[in-house]
């Protein structure tokens, strides 16, 4: 790239203050700065064209530790981009070349080269690489198959079935020949599970006001529950639990529904763990960064499906680099299908 | 034997009635009948002599089905039992020899040879069949081994470190190489603790008003949980769950403090799952008889510990058949140091 001016205008939203309860935008600022594009050995200048907006943000927003220190305030948003690479002092980009960095919500970054990976965009859409051959790939992949050890035969109840990681844990269920039953909220989300992601059963949790008639439906729907992968907790895991079957799995990748506060003073919910005694069920955290070293395993496998489209990756996109935090807020309210990225 | 009369007086405590909250003699009918002494082929005859009561029990009393069957009303409560062959038509056996039966609480019990195993009283106090060499050592050894796998190094705490299951996990950790910390209630039971079992800690559940000071004392004493074997539930469990480190390992055994009622219509407590997302932790449920057939292997291990006195294996007697429902009834107020065992 041709640097004419020795500076290129940047704009970044800054995180601010911690939110409360909801996240918004009073909770950033969108400032503008002029990046020097001068370049030290291995060093790229990448421009965002997706930014990631995920669950996790809203739990590093908590003022205690969670599974890491907070976010620092005063600093830019972190998140996973895809982007292109603008200008370069490293062999191994060039101009245009995609990256996956985790330059967080700024237009521009200047990275070192060994923070970047390159994505080949033969292989699918390169927003994939903040989605099914990203990080929410690679959790739902390895929270089902090591965590959930799904077998032919058994049940796996999704919840949040129809987001970033649900509809891939969903779809990796039915091919390890579970019986797969979705929840999520609506008729529109509980149809794409039936219709397009082509699950064994979908319960609209928002169709219940008690906990008890939402686990009729699940019961009558699943006929119990060897495998729970849970993306949101509350009252949704609260009706499945005692559904569990014996030696059943239970996943904990998220829970979202408790995550605008009810981190820092939960709720209260029913006593269950007696369920965990009576079926030697298993309850078990996991988290992408731990799964991280095992990228190519995940790959190897998903990859070629999602290359001949044998998996549905469902992508909703926001646009405009302004739009940062009511995309964040979005998924709070479950307007998403599949992976959330802003377009910018 | 001399089987002078062709009957023997029994006496046995049926179980009549199911209990909503609290259990306790109404719930049970004492009868006496005559015993047939007449003996088919390998057909015994055993005359109990230490009777167990178990919070097993109290589960089995619940209106739905739980880890089993609900026990059935109408018939002699079932228990183990550990007795004298009075008289026996099975090469295996002779008279006095000491055996193991599920008798239940009963006098007399005929059984066939198949259904009894022989106790050497030469290895241990017969009574320890019931207690440290049998169900409640197995689920100490499986639950705290298997489930909790304890490394040298490793904070373990354990609820209910007192009683017949917690105070040989807190003993087994100690051999683990675990620091321990025990939590019981009272003062006396916390003395036990650190005076008799030789404890790194220990925490008087009962001390504290609030989840919130119990849980800072906890963390006081043990600087964070990498194993929590739980034979509590409740605000105990409550207060240590908030504390536990990466990757720890949350074991439960029982939850004792929510048997009477709380199995059916559960109370509520703070929501909790999250921890097991940013900790990445497992929670596994164990039960004894998942175990049953590996009772060789902790044997090896343990009975040696016994014979050698090498740990301490507490009983709590009751005197007399008449008493055994109340002496149920003493689990639930935490009466007993170690196993409780009715002698009749």
């Amino acid at each position: 790239m041709n640097m004419s001016n020795a500076t290129l205008l940047n704009r970044q939203w800054f995180y601010v203050k911690r939110p409360q309860d909801r996240v918004s935008a009073e909770h950033y600022d969108l400032r503008e700065s002029a990046l020097d594009t001068t370049l030290s050995t291995n060093e790229v200048i990448v421009r965002a064209r997706y930014i990631s907006v995920d669950p996790y943000m809203r739990i590093q927003q908590h003022e205690r530790n969670t599974y890491d220190v907070p976010h620092p305030l005063g600093i830019v948003q972190r998140s996973g981009v895809v982007g292109q690479v603008v200008a370069s002092a490293s062999e191994r980009f060039r101009a245009d070349d995609w990256v996956l960095s985790a330059s967080g919500w700024q237009l521009f970054d200047k990275c070192h080269a060994n923070d970047l990976q390159l994505i080949n965009p033969q292989t699918a859409p390169v927003s994939t690489a903040l989605g099914v051959l990203g990080m929410p790939g690679r959790t739902a992949w390895f929270g089902l198959m090591d965590a959930g050890r799904p077998r032919p035969g058994d049940t796996l109840v999704v919840s949040g079935a129809a987001g970033a990681v649900g509809s891939l844990v969903a779809q990796f269920g039915k091919r390890a020949g579970c019986r797969v039953i979705g929840i999520a909220g609506g008729a529109a989300k509980c149809s794409y599970l039936i219709n397009t992601l082509k699950l064994d059963g979908a319960v609209d949790y928002r169709a219940f006001t008690s906990t008890e008639a939402l686990a009729e439906e699940l019961q009558r729907q699943s006929g119990g529950v060897d495998i729970y992968f849970d993306n949101v907790g509350g009252m949704v895991t609260d009706a499945v639990i005692p559904l569990i079957k014996r030696r059943a799995r239970i996943v904990i990748c998220g829970t979202i529904s408790q995550y605008d506060g009810g981190l820092d003073r939960p709720d209260l919910g029913p006593r269950f763990l007696q369920h965990m005694l009576f079926q030697r069920a298993t309850i078990q955290g996991i988290l992408a960064r731990d799964f991280a070293h095992r990228m190519d395993e995940m790959r190897a496998t998903v990859e070629p499906w999602v290359k001949n489209r044998d998996i549905v990756f469902e992508e909703t996109f926001v646009d405009g680099f302004e739009q940062l935090p009511q995309a964040l807020n979005m998924l709070f309210d479950g307007k998403n299908l599949g992976k959330l990225l802003v377009r910018v």
